[in-house]
């Protein structure tokens, strides 16, 4: 199966859609106003992807492509319209965040493979540009990162990463290995989610 | 009227002092130490354009120039001196920071133009000049950042960069959208502060 | 004294493992699982160095040489097994920490140096390689940065900064300032401890 450009494309607006809406929910939620929302929801989508690029020495994506901006409006808009219905949406929220950390996982993998850096970094790249954009949200926030405390969330990245280059290894093909990288960030998310994985914390503090 | 150089720098200089006393002002109260009030008020004066440096892959105006140090060290005298006293300048403070504010979104602006970027990332840019460096400030004195709860601030910037190329549309002319944008900010600050607007909450939580 | 690049290395690792386990111990008393201690810990580490670096302009030092994430795992293992320990190894940390503290300083003053900026970039650059990351830390743990609070630290590493150009004026030799610019950072850390010094507050909020 070939995964179109569109479908690609598809993803990537979904995950930041999705992406987005989870940060301006948490700024309603805290009382921000429009403008707030929008920057943290804004930051929330690309701030892993930007941080990513900042630290390879590119271009942040968002300031090449006017879409991730119209996303974030289409989603402050949709927050602001929807407000009472978005709890029973929580299933396809999940889905399309579920599936946008695996193209983001996937993307920032790609990414710094092609500047050059070898896997450790790429493994590291490709979690940055999932998990870091929701670190930036909560600190902009004033809260703790949620992902530091609970959820498998950022270590499905690192999973879906050496499943790459496992892959890699193997058959010595890119498309099938970010198949399975983004199919295995999938999956561990869901059965986390189903049977209530978590990581262990580091101390017991009772 | 032109705008001479001279007269460019002082307003820069007013406004990197008016920035910076308000971040120095702000981690007195949290009785941070001297040294953590330098910090402070420096992020918060060159904090939106270093950011914007990184982001159009420059090198921060502050390692070119040891004017926003000096100014840093002359603003902590200042209010280590007349800490009884500045209560009574938040006149003179506010027309500073809107000046400030002014000034660096048009530099904002222009300098991301040069840099080849579309007009959406250049009124991004000017907001994040003016604003960030007070973003940068709440988040090292570990409080929600101001800007996105109160005061129309960084919308002013948003607003003077769209009246910034309306009017390079209609006029075609870098000096009189820069007059035309920074004045824009201007008043739309004093009308606010005036008349009390601000941004409306993402939602009513009340 | 020729003071051999192995002995360097030898420095540095200490001195990461020394900023990496204090961030995650940090992050054990704040409940944070393994990962999230992992992310604090290496922040801690190779913040300083990623700020100054992206400042410069420069590739991040962590991205050409994966001893700082193996060094990482290993502070998170020891934290994990030694736990019960650890307090009765504070002068073995207190250590570790001014040694990579003083080494970090001039290795962020040399680098600053080569890439052709001034000499107050260099002594800020110094600081920012230091102290840097553990105001990440802090921010990512949602609390006050402590070194703007309490304690000679970041100050220790100007005043290095500051007897290293002296230094250079007189002797003009690099081996020579930098070896009196760590050393002064050690003395200074270590009277700081001895007689309680500390930066005065701002204001005395009493």
């Amino acid at each position: 199966m070939v995964v179109s450009d569109a479908m690609l494309r598809l993803i990537d607006a979904a995950g930041v859609l999705a992406f987005a809406i989870s940060g301006i929910r948490m700024a309603g939620k805290k009382d921000y106003d429009i403008f707030g929302a929008f920057v943290i929801g804004f930051v929330t989508a690309i701030g892993g992807g930007t941080l990513r690029d900042l630290l390879l020495g590119k271009t942040p994506v968002w300031m090449q492509d006017s879409i991730y901006i119209l996303l974030t409006f289409v989603a402050v808009l949709f927050v602001m319209i929807f407000r009472k219905n978005l709890i029973k949406l929580e299933v396809p929220f999940f889905i399309f965040d579920t599936l946008g950390l695996a193209l983001f996982n996937v993307v920032g993998i790609e990414k710094t493979l092609v500047c050059g850096f070898p896997w450790w970094v790429a493994i590291t790249m490709g979690m940055i540009t999932g998990a870091a954009g929701g670190i930036i949200r909560d600190v902009l926030l004033s809260q703790e990162p949620l992902i530091f405390k609970k959820e498998i969330y950022a270590t499905a990245c690192i999973f879906g990463g050496l499943v790459f280059f496992v892959s890699d290894f193997l058959f010595n093909d890119v498309l099938v290995s970010s198949l399975l990288c983004a199919s295995s960030v999938v999956v561990l998310r869901v059965l986390a989610l189903k049977y209530g994985l978590s990581i262990p914390k580091l101390w017991n503090n009772k």
